[in-house]
């Protein structure tokens, strides 16, 4: 994870800085377009069947394994968020200022944003919005989305942004995909397991379909933020260090 | 794997002693959120049917990846045990004191039992239990367990205890993760393939279902606690250290 | 990935050039006899059914893991290439020269193409080729395939050819692997998911059959061209350093 | 892969070398347990219908998974070959004396027999035994076998015993354990896709079923010697070395 160091705001428009609002940019247009055409090939193939266990899986393994390259991808340029509520966590965390954070934001947005409309264009398809299952409430949906968020950041804290990390550094993309495959195969049937804002924001913008899109705002938010905030004061800054309130 | 000195009682009431049982707790509650949290997913996918070999993918998978994440994230302040197996087998092996164990257990009994009532107040659906499948006895039940929880406390010692693990070191929780993951394609559909105490004890508490339960404390147990004497004493010692009686 | 110094032609004939083209040969036969294989595997436990998920999976999967490997055992031999699109993209980033890129590109394609000949005489089955699916226009398989070869050869680049890529270049080659499995489980049922000439043009000849093949050249050659530009030129070079033009 | 001098019997004998075979003994019957054991399940699960790709999916990421781990447990006490023509190929290499390798395979063999064995009275049902499927010869089958060994030892090679493997070593147990797993999603249906004459020996005598048994001796010895000596004599010594003769 690139440290950004907070409080300085300049920083945001640096030629580095630049440089890692396109890698976000181009980090998560690639997890997307894998990410949301994998559901889009499960719909081809099945011809818009009902998800089952096997389609469960393909759209997993596709989200792990694309997160984890486009972490990789990202990690020396931009820290690889690709996420809002990954940026949030650092953020609240005192990985990041505000400020970086929200070009951040925008990036990831248009990435996804992107990805949805070349996926649109490409496979002639619709694009499959994140919503919650018939028979899960949206309290349940952004409960199962803080749930899942909460464990995707804590893991990026505890295996990139903790200087303590060690050996841990050199499969934190690894950990940070697979926990986003295994959340997946929980909770795709609920809540669909998004974890991610600029992941659902994409293609309700693509689909012109924004009902429920709100939960996948907040509870990832709170997800995140929460990791972040537990993380970083409980298990990484020294006992003598001052909350991070600066930013 | 933090090493913590045994025969130091103090040493389980410090502050690093109290992160680590917090640890313990998140760690294993995210794993038992994803792992049972994907039988579930298969139940709700499938309107309950039986366990087919897409699910049992599905599964082992989310078991395997969500694992190696739970150790990941631990390891650097508790060592990421996320099972009691794991803690009584590196008791065995003379890794960490028996009382500290007792805490590690608590931290992760309570960690899974509220990953399941987690899960059943957002899913609304039936806590899936651990028990021998039909045609399958007790007895086999309990051998199939020792078996595949000797493998993966083998591992831990063999991946992350051993000083001389070297660079293994760095791939230790994917292989923790990936064991379990591989049991369960083997013994999921005869014992569940637990391999530990606290998987099967969060969705007994949570369903109020305690029948078989016995079979994953004895089973787990038995099979980790012989892999930690036959690794500590044959292949982790030099030959004239004293054997860890002194615990 | 080993770096080949550009603008020296003798290099392309001394003993470690021709023991990397004999290292290419080797890890595109066993690549592609692995990828090939596991879509005959498909037709031949389903009697030649249309793709399902699974059948997906499993063909994702195998290419991820053969991808893997196979730039792995070639990693400090030749770099690993495997893919024509791989080594177009590194020399247009200046990564090697352009006489060195066709000896590779020959031993890529023959290792292909002996793979693909092994394959038909141990199977006796026909030899899947790589060609869009029903309803999916050449304009739309080429896009597909210059997107995801884009994020595959922006992989090399990030993971394995970039000097700053740190303790990242110790799992390039599962990044590089993983990134095709992923692009598998969305284009697989588009374009077919090739990202790769050499993988594409093997079964062409075993064959005979070169009907849509042109697609798999122009996509894969245009995104990975595209990717090696751009991240040399905007996340590699330091800002002095003159464009790679000299190749 | 820890190195064993050639050229002295005596070290056949230390305790060290009693320390590495056991360790072969252990990783083996872990490895062939879930191996044969994630077939077993298969068969419960579908009441023996007749394999299809998620059943292919469920046993091939079995063994890469469990092999994985196997090698990465023995790793630095034995080397971590867990099959007979690994053995064989280092000895061909030049790695491990004849009749170290001797020991080796009996090591390895025991180890899967005992797997068996526990399976059958643990899962009380047949035990699976590798064969050719119908309408493939045995000299197809032979082929099959050779290639896949080839790919599996020359892996190992390039990837652990190599001494300019660098990086590569630390990620090398997981590209053994995934190339087995690919090549079996490709030559599952056809071979069974053994590469491994201790994984198909053992199943043989726990069933007292040797058909086609001799093949995945053949196959996997002549895949993984050639694969042996061609690594060893071209990509390995120095030029000035001379070839391995002296074993």
């Amino acid at each position: 994870m690139a440290r950004i160091a907070f409080g300085r705001f300049d920083d945001s428009f640096s030629l580095g800085s630049f440089k890692a609002y396109l890698a976000e940019f181009i980090s998560t247009l690639l997890f997307v377009f894998a990410g949301v055409g994998s559901a889009i090939a499960y719909n081809k193939l099945t011809t818009n069947a009902a998800l089952d266990p096997s389609g469960l899986v393909a759209i997993a393994i596709c989200h792990g394994f694309a997160l984890f390259v486009a972490v990789s991808v990202g990690a020396n340029i931009s820290g690889g968020h690709v996420n809002p509520a990954v940026t949030f966590g650092l953020a609240l965390g005192g990985q990041i200022t505000l400020l970086t954070s929200l070009f951040y934001w925008i990036a990831q947005l248009l990435g996804s944003i992107a990805a949805c409309f070349l996926l649109k264009a490409v496979t002639g398809l619709a694009i499959p919005t994140h919503s919650v299952a018939a028979g899960v409430g949206a309290i349940e949906g952004v409960v199962m989305e803080i749930i899942i968020t909460f464990a995707l950041v804590y893991t990026v804290f505890a295996t990139a942004a903790d200087p303590k990390k060690g050996s841990l550094g050199t499969i934190a993309p690894i950990a940070i995909g697979f926990i986003v495959g295994a959340n997946i195969l929980a909770a795709g049937p609920f809540s669909g397991g998004s974890m991610n804002p600029a992941r659902s924001f994409g293609p309700a913008v693509a689909s012109g379909d924004f009902h429920d899109n709100w939960i996948y705002w907040v509870g990832p938010l709170v997800g995140g933020g929460l990791a972040g905030l537990i993380y970083a004061n409980v298990f990484m800054f020294s006992h003598h260090a001052p909350l991070p309130t600066d930013f």
